[in-house]
């Protein structure tokens, strides 16, 4: 008895994976879809990580948060942008992001395209924080990456 | 201080990600490279997962192999087969791949096409095992995966 198996995929959808909710729990983001592809069952009780995809529409963007757990990000759908603290960095298909503990990060699809990217997660993992302003004072500052933020 | 960063892509090749060897200790594989991506650096001490990126050349295939830990699996280019125990499944751009503990598996790149995958395992992990025949004969069996495998 294996739990291996293949997910088909039919351009960015996946067989037997359904789009969900990107959050329930707070609003400060935008036009922004879910997909749990491995990890999150039972069945993968095996998994110390869950794989998710993310899919940005243009003009929309994820929450900006905070939170102790890293992120490993593949972008494998257009192109974009990140906010990491007071950087804002432009993203583009195939190009991997690091989001380390603590930091302040907000993704982008600013390019007139989707931005969709894979998301390896920790399985047990703290709780995203959205930063107030004293931790926005402190780690996105004052220059362009203060204009950009949306909350 | 952050360790953030964006590995910028040209292609399947990542500023600063130096092509590796496959692996040092076994021959049982033809024409795959490696770059690691994310989590193998000191730097990046605070990821309990790496990301790897695998590229197989036409005709070319990765070792057989079995091991305790999971592999988390997204193809990102073109397309191939995957072996896993008795059973062989075409994959291509996009597929998603789980490899759960102590399954012999084997990607080829059989499709007259480069085969890349993304795949994630756990920062500390057992070491692959090369199946012998007992393994082979119980988990591989006798029908066409096994006339498929290479070692």
């Amino acid at each position: 008895m294996t739990h291996s198996r293949v997910i088909k995929s039919n351009g960015y959808h996946w067989d037997g994976v359904e789009k969900k909710d990107y959050k329930t729990d707070t609003t400060n983001f935008k036009d922004i879809s879910r997909y749990s592809l491995l990890g999150e069952g039972e069945r993968d009780y095996e998994l110390n990580m869950q794989t998710r995809y993310f899919e940005i529409q243009p003009g929309g963007y994820s929450s900006l948060e905070y939170h102790r757990h890293p992120h490993s990000v593949v972008i494998i759908r257009g192109s974009g942008s990140v906010i990491i603290n007071d950087a804002i960095h432009t993203i583009s298909t195939f190009d991997v992001v690091y989001i380390s503990p603590e930091t302040v990060h907000q993704f982008h699809a600013d390019n007139s395209e989707e931005l969709g990217f894979i998301c390896v997660v920790d399985r047990y993992r703290d709780k995203p924080a959205i930063p107030g302003t004293e931790i926005i004072d402190r780690l996105v500052g004052q220059g362009i990456a203060r204009e950009k933020i949306r909350l």
